[in-house]
Protein backbone atom coordinates (compact mmCIF):
# COMPACT_ATOMS: atom_id res chain seq x y z
CA UNK A 1 0.00 0.00 0.00
CA UNK A 2 1.36 3.44 -1.00
CA UNK A 3 0.58 6.55 0.98
CA UNK A 4 -0.11 9.47 -0.80
CA UNK A 5 1.65 11.93 1.11
CA UNK A 6 0.09 15.23 0.64
CA UNK A 7 2.49 17.36 3.29
CA UNK A 8 5.96 15.78 1.04
CA UNK A 9 4.21 16.77 -2.09
CA UNK A 10 3.54 20.21 -1.01
CA UNK A 11 6.55 20.58 0.13
CA UNK A 12 8.05 19.95 -2.84
CA UNK A 13 6.10 21.89 -4.57
CA UNK A 14 6.98 25.06 -2.32
CA UNK A 15 10.34 24.17 -2.68
CA UNK A 16 9.60 24.23 -6.99
CA UNK A 17 8.15 27.57 -6.36
CA UNK A 18 10.28 29.04 -4.02
CA UNK A 19 13.24 28.20 -6.74
CA UNK A 20 11.30 30.11 -9.64
CA UNK A 21 10.53 33.09 -7.62
CA UNK A 22 14.37 33.33 -7.28
CA UNK A 23 15.03 33.38 -10.62
CA UNK A 24 12.37 35.81 -11.11
CA UNK A 25 14.53 38.24 -8.87
CA UNK A 26 17.87 37.37 -10.40
CA UNK A 27 16.37 38.42 -13.43
CA UNK A 28 14.76 41.51 -12.11
CA UNK A 29 11.38 40.43 -12.35
CA UNK A 30 8.67 41.65 -10.26
CA UNK A 31 7.81 38.81 -7.83
CA UNK A 32 4.19 37.41 -7.67
CA UNK A 33 1.91 39.13 -5.26
CA UNK A 34 -1.17 37.52 -3.61
CA UNK A 35 -3.85 39.57 -1.42
CA UNK A 36 -6.04 38.66 1.18
CA UNK A 37 -8.98 39.67 2.66
CA UNK A 38 -10.15 38.75 5.26
CA UNK A 39 -13.41 40.60 6.97
CA UNK A 40 -14.34 40.65 10.68
CA UNK A 41 -12.26 38.07 13.34
CA UNK A 42 -13.37 34.77 13.08
CA UNK A 43 -10.51 31.92 14.93
CA UNK A 44 -10.40 29.36 12.10
CA UNK A 45 -9.96 32.16 8.77
CA UNK A 46 -7.69 34.20 10.90
CA UNK A 47 -5.24 30.92 11.43
CA UNK A 48 -6.65 29.26 7.49
CA UNK A 49 -5.60 33.19 6.03
CA UNK A 50 -2.43 33.39 8.40
CA UNK A 51 -1.00 30.13 6.89
CA UNK A 52 -1.73 31.20 2.85
CA UNK A 53 0.38 35.11 3.52
CA UNK A 54 3.05 33.17 5.72
CA UNK A 55 3.39 30.36 3.16
CA UNK A 56 3.58 33.11 0.38
CA UNK A 57 6.31 35.02 2.18
CA UNK A 58 8.49 31.12 2.37
CA UNK A 59 8.34 30.85 -1.18
CA UNK A 60 9.28 34.81 -1.58
CA UNK A 61 5.92 35.84 -3.13
CA UNK A 62 5.03 39.66 -2.09
CA UNK A 63 2.05 39.25 0.23
CA UNK A 64 -0.83 41.69 1.09
CA UNK A 65 -3.77 40.69 4.39
CA UNK A 66 -6.42 42.95 4.33
CA UNK A 67 -8.84 42.66 7.37
CA UNK A 68 -11.76 44.66 6.99
CA UNK A 69 -14.08 45.41 10.08
CA UNK A 70 -17.31 42.47 10.74
CA UNK A 71 -19.84 45.55 10.17
CA UNK A 72 -17.71 46.64 6.88
CA UNK A 73 -21.14 46.93 4.52
CA UNK A 74 -21.75 45.05 1.14
CA UNK A 75 -20.97 48.20 -1.18
CA UNK A 76 -17.72 49.43 0.76
CA UNK A 77 -16.81 45.80 -0.02
CA UNK A 78 -17.16 45.41 -3.70
CA UNK A 79 -15.74 48.80 -3.39
CA UNK A 80 -12.67 46.93 -1.66
CA UNK A 81 -12.57 44.35 -4.78
CA UNK A 82 -12.78 46.63 -7.46
CA UNK A 83 -9.98 48.31 -6.18
CA UNK A 84 -8.14 45.24 -6.29
CA UNK A 85 -8.98 45.13 -9.37
CA UNK A 86 -7.57 47.64 -10.83
CA UNK A 87 -4.14 47.16 -8.55
CA UNK A 88 -1.93 46.27 -11.58
CA UNK A 89 0.79 45.44 -8.66
CA UNK A 90 -1.38 42.18 -7.80
CA UNK A 91 -1.73 39.34 -9.43
CA UNK A 92 -4.12 37.22 -7.52
CA UNK A 93 -6.29 37.65 -4.27
CA UNK A 94 -8.52 35.92 -2.53
CA UNK A 95 -11.81 36.73 -0.30
CA UNK A 96 -11.52 34.43 2.91
CA UNK A 97 -14.86 32.96 3.36
CA UNK A 98 -17.61 32.48 4.71
CA UNK A 99 -18.19 36.17 4.92
CA UNK A 100 -20.69 37.85 7.71
CA UNK A 101 -24.74 37.24 6.85
CA UNK A 102 -25.49 40.53 5.54
CA UNK A 103 -22.76 40.16 2.49
CA UNK A 104 -23.80 38.23 -0.26
CA UNK A 105 -21.22 36.08 -1.42
CA UNK A 106 -22.39 35.24 -4.72
CA UNK A 107 -22.35 38.75 -5.22
CA UNK A 108 -18.76 39.35 -3.89
CA UNK A 109 -17.12 36.20 -5.42
CA UNK A 110 -18.99 37.22 -8.57
CA UNK A 111 -17.34 40.85 -8.19
CA UNK A 112 -13.55 39.47 -8.35
CA UNK A 113 -11.68 39.78 -11.83
CA UNK A 114 -11.15 36.48 -12.90
CA UNK A 115 -7.75 36.95 -14.15
CA UNK A 116 -7.30 37.61 -10.41
CA UNK A 117 -9.38 34.72 -9.11
CA UNK A 118 -6.66 31.94 -7.57
CA UNK A 119 -9.57 30.33 -5.53
CA UNK A 120 -10.35 29.55 -9.01
CA UNK A 121 -14.52 30.13 -7.47
CA UNK A 122 -15.62 32.19 -10.20
CA UNK A 123 -17.80 30.61 -12.84
CA UNK A 124 -15.82 32.36 -15.93
CA UNK A 125 -12.65 30.02 -14.49
CA UNK A 126 -15.11 26.93 -14.26
CA UNK A 127 -15.95 27.53 -17.47
CA UNK A 128 -12.47 27.30 -18.81
CA UNK A 129 -11.37 24.45 -16.93
CA UNK A 130 -14.11 22.67 -17.87
CA UNK A 131 -13.74 23.90 -21.73
CA UNK A 132 -10.20 22.72 -21.40
CA UNK A 133 -9.10 26.28 -21.93
CA UNK A 134 -6.21 28.26 -19.73
CA UNK A 135 -7.75 28.41 -16.20
CA UNK A 136 -7.24 28.80 -12.20
CA UNK A 137 -8.43 25.53 -11.12
CA UNK A 138 -9.63 25.63 -7.58
CA UNK A 139 -6.83 24.31 -4.98
CA UNK A 140 -8.49 20.81 -3.76
CA UNK A 141 -9.11 19.42 -7.08
CA UNK A 142 -6.22 21.13 -8.44
CA UNK A 143 -4.09 19.37 -5.40
CA UNK A 144 -5.69 15.78 -6.16
CA UNK A 145 -4.41 16.00 -9.81
CA UNK A 146 -1.11 16.95 -8.35
CA UNK A 147 -1.05 14.07 -6.74
CA UNK A 148 -1.98 11.74 -9.28
CA UNK A 149 0.26 12.82 -11.47
CA UNK A 150 3.33 13.08 -9.15
CA UNK A 151 2.72 9.40 -7.67
CA UNK A 152 1.85 8.27 -11.35
CA UNK A 153 -1.53 6.82 -10.12
CA UNK A 154 -2.95 5.38 -13.55
CA UNK A 155 -5.84 7.14 -14.37
CA UNK A 156 -6.35 6.21 -18.56
CA UNK A 157 -9.68 4.19 -19.04
CA UNK A 158 -9.81 3.34 -15.45
CA UNK A 159 -13.46 4.00 -13.70
CA UNK A 160 -13.50 6.76 -11.11
CA UNK A 161 -16.27 7.23 -9.01
CA UNK A 162 -16.34 10.78 -7.23
CA UNK A 163 -18.77 11.04 -4.07
CA UNK A 164 -20.15 14.30 -3.50
CA UNK A 165 -21.06 17.05 -6.24
CA UNK A 166 -19.92 20.08 -4.26
CA UNK A 167 -18.69 23.53 -6.54
CA UNK A 168 -15.58 23.32 -5.09
CA UNK A 169 -14.49 19.44 -5.35
CA UNK A 170 -16.63 16.88 -6.75
CA UNK A 171 -18.12 18.47 -10.24
CA UNK A 172 -14.58 20.03 -10.82
CA UNK A 173 -12.47 16.83 -10.10
CA UNK A 174 -15.26 14.35 -11.67
CA UNK A 175 -14.57 17.13 -15.10
CA UNK A 176 -10.39 17.27 -14.83
CA UNK A 177 -10.79 13.54 -14.37
CA UNK A 178 -12.26 12.54 -17.39
CA UNK A 179 -10.76 15.38 -19.90
CA UNK A 180 -7.40 14.54 -21.72
CA UNK A 181 -4.02 15.20 -20.23
CA UNK A 182 -2.12 13.77 -16.90
CA UNK A 183 -4.10 12.15 -14.23
CA UNK A 184 -6.97 12.38 -16.86
CA UNK A 185 -9.17 9.95 -19.22
CA UNK A 186 -10.75 8.19 -16.69
CA UNK A 187 -14.39 7.33 -16.75
CA UNK A 188 -15.79 9.54 -14.08
CA UNK A 189 -18.97 8.47 -12.25
CA UNK A 190 -20.50 10.99 -10.25
CA UNK A 191 -22.04 9.87 -6.64
CA UNK A 192 -24.18 11.92 -4.55
CA UNK A 193 -26.52 12.08 -1.55
CA UNK A 194 -30.03 10.96 -4.28
CA UNK A 195 -27.76 7.92 -5.30
CA UNK A 196 -29.38 4.54 -5.01
CA UNK A 197 -26.99 1.46 -4.33
CA UNK A 198 -23.81 3.56 -4.01
CA UNK A 199 -21.67 0.20 -1.94
CA UNK A 200 -22.24 -1.24 -5.75
CA UNK A 201 -20.81 1.13 -7.69
CA UNK A 202 -17.93 1.84 -5.18
CA UNK A 203 -16.81 -1.82 -5.55
CA UNK A 204 -15.99 -1.14 -9.29
CA UNK A 205 -14.38 1.89 -9.06
CA UNK A 206 -10.49 1.47 -10.03
CA UNK A 207 -10.29 4.80 -7.85
CA UNK A 208 -12.43 6.34 -5.47
CA UNK A 209 -12.59 10.20 -4.28
CA UNK A 210 -14.57 10.73 -1.17
CA UNK A 211 -15.81 13.90 -0.97
CA UNK A 212 -19.16 13.26 1.24
CA UNK A 213 -18.03 15.44 4.97
CA UNK A 214 -19.32 12.15 6.70
CA UNK A 215 -16.66 10.48 8.89
CA UNK A 216 -15.53 7.19 7.84
CA UNK A 217 -18.45 6.63 5.57
CA UNK A 218 -16.35 4.61 3.06
CA UNK A 219 -15.39 1.07 4.81
CA UNK A 220 -13.05 -1.85 3.16
CA UNK A 221 -16.46 -4.03 2.42
CA UNK A 222 -17.29 -0.78 -0.02
CA UNK A 223 -14.28 -0.94 -2.48
CA UNK A 224 -12.42 -3.56 -4.48
CA UNK A 225 -8.78 -5.09 -3.82
CA UNK A 226 -6.09 -2.62 -4.77
CA UNK A 227 -8.45 0.46 -5.12
CA UNK A 228 -7.08 4.07 -5.49
CA UNK A 229 -8.48 5.92 -2.59
CA UNK A 230 -8.47 10.00 -2.16
CA UNK A 231 -10.20 11.01 0.94
CA UNK A 232 -11.15 14.54 0.62
CA UNK A 233 -13.36 14.81 3.97
CA UNK A 234 -12.48 16.57 7.23
CA UNK A 235 -14.56 16.72 10.03
CA UNK A 236 -14.20 17.56 13.99
CA UNK A 237 -15.27 14.46 15.48
CA UNK A 238 -15.95 14.55 19.51
CA UNK A 239 -12.69 12.58 21.40
CA UNK A 240 -12.67 13.27 25.13
CA UNK A 241 -9.68 10.97 25.25
CA UNK A 242 -7.72 13.64 22.83
CA UNK A 243 -5.88 17.14 24.28
CA UNK A 244 -8.13 18.89 21.72
CA UNK A 245 -11.42 16.99 22.81
CA UNK A 246 -11.70 15.86 19.47
CA UNK A 247 -9.84 14.50 16.34
CA UNK A 248 -10.12 15.20 12.66
CA UNK A 249 -11.79 12.35 10.56
CA UNK A 250 -11.76 11.82 6.91
CA UNK A 251 -14.28 10.04 4.88
CA UNK A 252 -12.81 7.03 4.70
CA UNK A 253 -12.24 4.13 7.66
CA UNK A 254 -8.41 4.74 7.01
CA UNK A 255 -7.09 1.48 9.15
CA UNK A 256 -9.52 -1.06 7.30
CA UNK A 257 -9.75 0.62 4.04
CA UNK A 258 -5.65 0.90 3.92
CA UNK A 259 -4.98 -2.90 4.10
CA UNK A 260 -7.26 -3.60 0.95
CA UNK A 261 -6.04 -0.17 -1.11
CA UNK A 262 -3.43 0.00 -3.34
CA UNK A 263 -2.89 3.48 -2.52
CA UNK A 264 -4.35 5.87 -0.11
CA UNK A 265 -4.39 9.54 0.98
CA UNK A 266 -4.36 9.92 5.07
CA UNK A 267 -6.33 12.50 6.98
CA UNK A 268 -4.77 14.65 7.78
CA UNK A 269 -1.38 14.89 5.78
CA UNK A 270 -2.95 14.27 2.72
CA UNK A 271 -5.34 16.32 0.00
CA UNK A 272 -5.31 19.12 3.18
CA UNK A 273 -1.85 20.18 2.71
CA UNK A 274 -2.28 20.60 -0.89
CA UNK A 275 -4.28 23.27 -0.87
CA UNK A 276 -1.73 25.83 0.37
CA UNK A 277 0.63 24.82 -2.60
CA UNK A 278 -1.85 24.86 -4.98
CA UNK A 279 -2.66 28.64 -4.32
CA UNK A 280 0.46 29.77 -4.22
CA UNK A 281 0.76 27.62 -7.52
CA UNK A 282 -2.06 29.70 -9.26
CA UNK A 283 -0.64 32.87 -7.71
CA UNK A 284 2.72 32.17 -9.65
CA UNK A 285 0.38 31.17 -13.08
CA UNK A 286 -1.24 34.50 -12.83
CA UNK A 287 2.01 36.23 -12.41
CA UNK A 288 3.63 34.34 -15.35
CA UNK A 289 -0.30 34.75 -17.47
CA UNK A 290 0.36 38.94 -16.72
CA UNK A 291 3.97 38.63 -18.09
CA UNK A 292 2.93 37.05 -21.47
CA UNK B 1 -41.95 1.68 -25.90
CA UNK B 2 -41.88 5.50 -25.91
CA UNK B 3 -40.91 7.32 -28.42
CA UNK B 4 -39.51 10.65 -27.18
CA UNK B 5 -40.83 12.76 -30.22
CA UNK B 6 -38.45 15.65 -30.26
CA UNK B 7 -40.30 17.14 -33.53
CA UNK B 8 -43.65 17.02 -31.32
CA UNK B 9 -42.16 18.72 -28.36
CA UNK B 10 -40.15 20.97 -30.39
CA UNK B 11 -43.59 22.40 -31.70
CA UNK B 12 -45.15 22.61 -28.75
CA UNK B 13 -42.37 25.14 -27.26
CA UNK B 14 -42.43 27.05 -30.29
CA UNK B 15 -46.03 27.91 -29.47
CA UNK B 16 -45.74 28.39 -25.70
CA UNK B 17 -43.27 30.92 -26.78
CA UNK B 18 -45.34 32.37 -29.59
CA UNK B 19 -47.89 32.73 -27.28
CA UNK B 20 -45.82 34.77 -24.61
CA UNK B 21 -44.68 36.92 -27.51
CA UNK B 22 -48.06 37.89 -28.36
CA UNK B 23 -48.25 38.58 -24.83
CA UNK B 24 -45.22 40.62 -24.49
CA UNK B 25 -46.87 42.64 -28.06
CA UNK B 26 -49.82 43.15 -26.28
CA UNK B 27 -48.22 44.54 -23.26
CA UNK B 28 -46.43 46.89 -25.42
CA UNK B 29 -42.99 46.10 -24.64
CA UNK B 30 -40.76 44.84 -27.08
CA UNK B 31 -40.03 41.76 -28.71
CA UNK B 32 -36.99 39.43 -28.10
CA UNK B 33 -34.28 40.09 -31.03
CA UNK B 34 -32.20 37.65 -32.25
CA UNK B 35 -29.26 38.14 -34.39
CA UNK B 36 -27.60 35.16 -36.44
CA UNK B 37 -23.82 36.18 -37.87
CA UNK B 38 -23.35 34.34 -41.13
CA UNK B 39 -19.53 34.33 -42.98
CA UNK B 40 -19.03 32.92 -46.33
CA UNK B 41 -21.48 30.75 -47.91
CA UNK B 42 -21.29 27.21 -47.06
CA UNK B 43 -24.58 25.21 -48.27
CA UNK B 44 -25.16 23.70 -44.55
CA UNK B 45 -24.49 26.50 -42.65
CA UNK B 46 -27.25 28.87 -44.87
CA UNK B 47 -29.61 25.75 -44.35
CA UNK B 48 -29.30 26.43 -40.32
CA UNK B 49 -29.17 29.77 -40.36
CA UNK B 50 -32.26 29.85 -42.58
CA UNK B 51 -33.91 27.67 -40.47
CA UNK B 52 -33.54 29.86 -37.36
CA UNK B 53 -34.26 33.09 -38.67
CA UNK B 54 -37.34 31.51 -40.12
CA UNK B 55 -38.01 30.36 -36.55
CA UNK B 56 -38.00 33.52 -34.81
CA UNK B 57 -40.64 34.73 -37.07
CA UNK B 58 -42.77 31.91 -36.77
CA UNK B 59 -43.02 32.97 -32.96
CA UNK B 60 -43.14 36.45 -33.40
CA UNK B 61 -39.26 37.49 -32.50
CA UNK B 62 -37.48 40.19 -34.65
CA UNK B 63 -34.43 38.23 -36.14
CA UNK B 64 -31.52 39.77 -38.60
CA UNK B 65 -29.60 37.72 -40.41
CA UNK B 66 -25.59 39.46 -40.99
CA UNK B 67 -24.17 38.00 -44.00
CA UNK B 68 -20.57 38.63 -43.73
CA UNK B 69 -17.49 37.86 -46.98
CA UNK B 70 -15.62 34.57 -46.84
CA UNK B 71 -12.65 36.86 -46.81
CA UNK B 72 -13.41 38.99 -43.95
CA UNK B 73 -10.10 39.64 -41.15
CA UNK B 74 -10.80 38.36 -38.27
CA UNK B 75 -10.51 42.23 -36.84
CA UNK B 76 -13.38 43.23 -38.88
CA UNK B 77 -15.21 40.25 -37.63
CA UNK B 78 -14.62 40.83 -33.70
CA UNK B 79 -15.53 45.02 -34.73
CA UNK B 80 -18.63 43.76 -35.96
CA UNK B 81 -18.91 41.58 -32.53
CA UNK B 82 -18.40 44.51 -30.86
CA UNK B 83 -21.26 46.20 -32.44
CA UNK B 84 -23.53 43.83 -31.57
CA UNK B 85 -22.60 43.41 -27.90
CA UNK B 86 -23.26 47.33 -27.46
CA UNK B 87 -26.88 47.28 -29.35
CA UNK B 88 -29.31 47.47 -26.68
CA UNK B 89 -31.98 46.32 -28.86
CA UNK B 90 -30.43 42.87 -29.40
CA UNK B 91 -31.26 40.32 -26.85
CA UNK B 92 -29.19 37.88 -28.20
CA UNK B 93 -27.01 36.59 -31.19
CA UNK B 94 -25.25 33.83 -32.53
CA UNK B 95 -21.97 33.19 -34.79
CA UNK B 96 -22.82 30.12 -37.25
CA UNK B 97 -20.03 27.50 -37.09
CA UNK B 98 -17.49 26.76 -38.49
CA UNK B 99 -15.96 29.94 -39.68
CA UNK B 100 -13.22 30.37 -42.27
CA UNK B 101 -9.61 28.89 -41.19
CA UNK B 102 -8.08 31.86 -40.99
CA UNK B 103 -10.40 33.30 -37.86
CA UNK B 104 -9.56 31.79 -34.84
CA UNK B 105 -13.16 30.72 -33.95
CA UNK B 106 -12.03 30.36 -30.08
CA UNK B 107 -10.88 34.18 -29.86
CA UNK B 108 -14.84 34.82 -31.55
CA UNK B 109 -16.86 32.96 -29.17
CA UNK B 110 -14.78 34.25 -26.28
CA UNK B 111 -15.43 37.87 -27.60
CA UNK B 112 -19.05 37.28 -27.32
CA UNK B 113 -20.79 39.20 -24.61
CA UNK B 114 -21.82 36.49 -21.78
CA UNK B 115 -25.32 38.21 -21.56
CA UNK B 116 -26.15 37.74 -25.46
CA UNK B 117 -24.21 34.12 -26.01
CA UNK B 118 -27.93 32.37 -26.63
CA UNK B 119 -25.79 29.61 -28.05
CA UNK B 120 -23.96 29.10 -24.56
CA UNK B 121 -20.44 28.59 -25.78
CA UNK B 122 -19.37 31.35 -24.01
CA UNK B 123 -17.17 29.81 -20.71
CA UNK B 124 -18.84 32.25 -18.48
CA UNK B 125 -22.06 30.68 -19.39
CA UNK B 126 -20.27 26.90 -19.07
CA UNK B 127 -19.23 28.10 -15.56
CA UNK B 128 -22.57 29.97 -14.39
CA UNK B 129 -24.34 26.16 -15.51
CA UNK B 130 -22.13 24.32 -13.78
CA UNK B 131 -22.38 26.23 -10.54
CA UNK B 132 -26.52 26.52 -10.71
CA UNK B 133 -26.40 29.80 -11.47
CA UNK B 134 -28.99 31.40 -14.57
CA UNK B 135 -27.19 30.60 -17.25
CA UNK B 136 -28.01 29.74 -21.64
CA UNK B 137 -27.83 26.27 -22.07
CA UNK B 138 -26.50 24.73 -25.14
CA UNK B 139 -29.54 24.05 -26.99
CA UNK B 140 -28.38 20.34 -27.49
CA UNK B 141 -28.38 19.38 -23.45
CA UNK B 142 -30.96 21.69 -23.05
CA UNK B 143 -33.22 20.28 -25.47
CA UNK B 144 -32.42 17.06 -23.61
CA UNK B 145 -33.53 17.82 -20.33
CA UNK B 146 -36.96 19.09 -21.94
CA UNK B 147 -37.87 16.20 -23.45
CA UNK B 148 -36.52 14.30 -20.42
CA UNK B 149 -39.08 16.75 -18.31
CA UNK B 150 -42.01 16.97 -20.48
CA UNK B 151 -42.48 13.22 -20.85
CA UNK B 152 -41.74 12.82 -16.93
CA UNK B 153 -38.72 10.41 -17.44
CA UNK B 154 -37.49 9.27 -13.83
CA UNK B 155 -34.40 10.52 -13.33
CA UNK B 156 -33.64 11.32 -9.67
CA UNK B 157 -31.21 8.21 -8.29
CA UNK B 158 -31.14 6.52 -11.81
CA UNK B 159 -27.91 5.61 -12.83
CA UNK B 160 -27.30 7.29 -16.51
CA UNK B 161 -24.06 6.55 -18.79
CA UNK B 162 -23.22 9.31 -20.89
CA UNK B 163 -21.19 7.94 -23.88
CA UNK B 164 -19.38 11.69 -25.05
CA UNK B 165 -17.27 14.18 -23.11
CA UNK B 166 -17.75 16.80 -26.12
CA UNK B 167 -17.81 20.43 -24.84
CA UNK B 168 -21.08 20.40 -26.18
CA UNK B 169 -23.18 17.94 -25.73
CA UNK B 170 -21.69 15.33 -23.34
CA UNK B 171 -19.90 17.08 -20.95
CA UNK B 172 -22.78 19.81 -19.96
CA UNK B 173 -25.60 16.81 -20.06
CA UNK B 174 -23.43 14.48 -17.48
CA UNK B 175 -23.26 18.02 -15.14
CA UNK B 176 -27.18 19.16 -15.56
CA UNK B 177 -28.24 15.34 -15.08
CA UNK B 178 -26.58 15.10 -12.00
CA UNK B 179 -27.46 18.65 -10.07
CA UNK B 180 -30.94 18.91 -8.39
CA UNK B 181 -33.71 19.65 -10.32
CA UNK B 182 -36.47 18.70 -12.46
CA UNK B 183 -34.32 15.72 -14.76
CA UNK B 184 -31.82 15.68 -12.55
CA UNK B 185 -30.59 13.82 -9.33
CA UNK B 186 -28.95 10.95 -11.76
CA UNK B 187 -25.96 9.11 -10.90
CA UNK B 188 -24.33 10.18 -13.77
CA UNK B 189 -21.34 8.17 -15.64
CA UNK B 190 -18.77 9.80 -18.34
CA UNK B 191 -17.87 7.36 -20.57
CA UNK B 192 -15.50 7.90 -23.59
CA UNK B 193 -13.00 6.74 -25.99
CA UNK B 194 -10.58 5.78 -23.54
CA UNK B 195 -13.80 3.84 -21.53
CA UNK B 196 -12.95 0.23 -20.83
CA UNK B 197 -15.99 -2.55 -21.29
CA UNK B 198 -18.19 0.39 -22.43
CA UNK B 199 -20.59 -2.49 -23.15
CA UNK B 200 -20.61 -3.20 -19.30
CA UNK B 201 -21.39 0.42 -17.90
CA UNK B 202 -24.26 0.87 -20.46
CA UNK B 203 -25.67 -2.82 -19.52
CA UNK B 204 -25.94 -1.50 -15.77
CA UNK B 205 -27.57 2.38 -17.02
CA UNK B 206 -31.29 3.30 -16.52
CA UNK B 207 -30.19 5.93 -18.87
CA UNK B 208 -27.85 6.07 -21.78
CA UNK B 209 -27.09 9.19 -23.99
CA UNK B 210 -25.22 8.39 -26.64
CA UNK B 211 -23.17 11.30 -28.15
CA UNK B 212 -20.11 9.58 -29.72
CA UNK B 213 -21.23 10.25 -33.19
CA UNK B 214 -20.56 6.36 -34.71
CA UNK B 215 -23.28 5.48 -36.57
CA UNK B 216 -25.39 2.60 -34.48
CA UNK B 217 -22.74 1.70 -32.08
CA UNK B 218 -25.34 1.16 -29.40
CA UNK B 219 -26.54 -2.40 -30.09
CA UNK B 220 -29.44 -4.11 -27.79
CA UNK B 221 -27.00 -6.22 -26.22
CA UNK B 222 -25.51 -3.27 -24.95
CA UNK B 223 -28.09 -2.19 -22.21
CA UNK B 224 -30.75 -3.55 -20.56
CA UNK B 225 -34.54 -4.03 -20.49
CA UNK B 226 -36.60 -1.32 -20.29
CA UNK B 227 -33.61 1.33 -20.34
CA UNK B 228 -34.09 5.14 -21.46
CA UNK B 229 -32.14 5.39 -24.94
CA UNK B 230 -31.04 9.32 -26.22
CA UNK B 231 -29.42 9.23 -29.29
CA UNK B 232 -27.27 12.31 -30.23
CA UNK B 233 -25.68 11.12 -33.30
CA UNK B 234 -26.45 12.68 -36.14
CA UNK B 235 -24.18 11.08 -39.10
CA UNK B 236 -24.84 11.02 -42.79
CA UNK B 237 -24.77 7.51 -43.87
CA UNK B 238 -24.00 6.72 -47.57
CA UNK B 239 -26.87 4.52 -48.77
CA UNK B 240 -27.24 4.50 -53.14
CA UNK B 241 -31.33 3.49 -52.99
CA UNK B 242 -31.68 6.97 -51.68
CA UNK B 243 -32.71 9.57 -53.89
CA UNK B 244 -30.33 11.79 -51.63
CA UNK B 245 -27.91 9.40 -52.04
CA UNK B 246 -27.40 8.82 -47.91
CA UNK B 247 -29.22 8.19 -44.86
CA UNK B 248 -29.16 10.13 -41.45
CA UNK B 249 -28.22 7.85 -39.20
CA UNK B 250 -28.09 8.18 -34.96
CA UNK B 251 -25.29 6.64 -32.73
CA UNK B 252 -27.76 3.58 -31.73
CA UNK B 253 -29.11 0.79 -34.01
CA UNK B 254 -32.84 1.57 -33.79
CA UNK B 255 -34.44 -1.60 -34.96
CA UNK B 256 -33.30 -3.67 -32.26
CA UNK B 257 -32.32 -1.10 -29.30
CA UNK B 258 -36.50 0.46 -29.64
CA UNK B 259 -37.47 -3.37 -29.15
CA UNK B 260 -35.67 -3.80 -25.28
CA UNK B 261 -35.67 0.25 -24.17
CA UNK B 262 -38.72 2.03 -22.44
CA UNK B 263 -38.11 4.76 -24.26
CA UNK B 264 -35.67 6.66 -26.86
CA UNK B 265 -35.33 9.08 -29.33
CA UNK B 266 -35.63 8.56 -33.29
CA UNK B 267 -33.01 10.25 -35.47
CA UNK B 268 -34.35 12.01 -37.40
CA UNK B 269 -37.20 13.37 -35.20
CA UNK B 270 -35.39 13.14 -32.07
CA UNK B 271 -33.14 15.43 -30.50
CA UNK B 272 -32.22 17.42 -33.82
CA UNK B 273 -35.75 19.27 -34.05
CA UNK B 274 -35.33 20.24 -30.15
CA UNK B 275 -32.42 22.27 -30.88
CA UNK B 276 -33.91 25.24 -32.65
CA UNK B 277 -36.75 25.64 -29.92
CA UNK B 278 -34.29 25.67 -27.32
CA UNK B 279 -32.41 28.56 -29.10
CA UNK B 280 -35.39 30.34 -29.01
CA UNK B 281 -35.90 29.40 -25.77
CA UNK B 282 -32.77 31.24 -24.63
CA UNK B 283 -33.52 33.91 -26.80
CA UNK B 284 -36.78 34.43 -24.70
CA UNK B 285 -34.43 34.44 -21.39
CA UNK B 286 -32.24 36.84 -22.96
CA UNK B 287 -35.27 38.96 -23.10
CA UNK B 288 -36.20 38.47 -20.11
CA UNK B 289 -33.16 38.46 -18.35
CA UNK B 290 -32.28 42.07 -19.91
CA UNK B 291 -36.19 43.23 -18.47
CA UNK B 292 -35.36 42.64 -15.17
Amino acid sequence: MIRLDGKATANTIKEEIKEKVSAMKIRGERVPHLAAVLVGNDGASLTYVGSKVRSCEYVGFESTLIRLEETITEEALLTQIDALNKDEKLDGYIVQLPLPKHIDEEKILLAIDPKKDVDGFHPANFGRMALELDAFIPATPFGIMQLLERYEVPTSGKHCVVVGRSHIVGRPISILMSQKGLAGNATVTVAHSRTENLAELTRQADIVVMALGIPEYLTADMIKEDAVIIDVGITRVEDKNHPKGYVIKGDVAFDEVAQKASHITPVPGGVGPMTIAMLLQNTLLARQWNLA
